[in-house]
């Protein structure tokens, strides 16, 4: 029995990163799926287990609670190879971290979300779609810019900031609208971040 | 003469937060202010100093280059006091940060600079300022609440998850329109952070 209880959400790339490196590390938890606009969702923000509002939420076994998806990847990969040993590799990749939630999530993934969600289509709005999609793609050209030459986003291996930029990119094609025949570099680092061992898409056990 | 030199906005709380951290470590570095809408900023634009095109940046002596407020606080943070040592407070630490950044400042600094900056001023519509009004009294009433019986936001000391908090709230009464009258525990912490030594607020060498 595990003393790790994941409360995510299935369709959200924040609480996928979570599933995804405790994949990647294979450890064993408990998981309470908590849908967009599902009763659990609004059951666990009730009973208090989601202290910011939000998914993903990292439930220990002495009842500490940890918010936020890129801390929880924190403290789950601190100890693994999915974090650099030395303060400026670990800056690099902190950095990478900070632009997802900053810069990319507030775009790539709002832009997908509001293709998605049938309960979005409303803010959905020609204009703002295509105010999205021209700043997506400003990101998404950041990224390739940097993996130009690069394997990896930060040092010479995966780390926690790959993981945290490939849970939504990898979908946002699809998902976002964004054209991603544009962008060579980050498709071809999706493929590797896909042959890492233990590796799972955010969709494959939908 | 420093081996650090430091791009940075002198009126934005993202620039701030690392000047700030300089300050209180008794650092010397080099400084290179770059205002908004300053032939300064473009000229480091231009010149590739930006590699994200964001302010801060903060170049070391090899010629490296370090984007994101929170992760140049990590960077010059990590060997100090101001990083925790254990890798659950760090999280937590972090959770905060990520908060900061994904959460606060789009909404708590967003409306400050709507209320500040004349060349917004068109963008700062009655209902974006209504909204960005409840919404940032919504994330200030998280904040307060964590701070109930509690002197910092991640364990018993302070660390760089209060620089990254502090750096935009300790203003938002006047610059953001925010009623900081509701949050006293927000008041407190904000003049816990104030008798720091080598505290220097925002507009204090303005």
């Amino acid at each position: 029995m595990s003393d790790l209880t994941l409360y995510s959400m299935p369709s959200s790339g924040n609480s996928y990163k979570v599933r995804l490196l405790l994949a990647l590390l294979g450890r064993d938890y408990r998981h309470v799926p908590c849908e967009t606009q599902s009763a659990e969702l609004e059951q666990a923000r009730a009973a208090g287990h989601l202290p910011l509002g939000k998914l993903p939420a990292l439930h220990l076994g002495d009842g500490t609670i940890l918010s936020e998806s890129n801390a929880i990847l924190w403290y789950l990969g601190s100890s693994t190879d999915w974090v650099p040993g030395d303060p400026l590799t670990q800056a690099q990749m902190l950095g990478w971290m900070f632009f997802e939630q900053n810069r990319h999530e507030p775009v790539v993934a709002v832009r997908a979300s509001l293709n998605s969600y049938p309960h979005l289509k409303g803010q959905a709005t020609p204009e703002v779609m295509a105010q999205l999609l021209k700043e997506g793609h400003g990101l998404l050209q950041l990224m390739e810019d940097h993996l130009q030459g690069r394997a990896w986003f930060a040092g010479k291996a995966p780390s926690l900031a790959d993981i945290a930029l490939n849970a939504y990119t990898h979908t946002v094609g699809d998902r976002g609208g964004f054209e991603m025949d544009r962008f060579a570099a980050i498709n071809d680092w999706c493929a590797r971040m896909a042959a890492r061992p233990g590796y799972e898409g955010v969709f494959d056990h939908g």
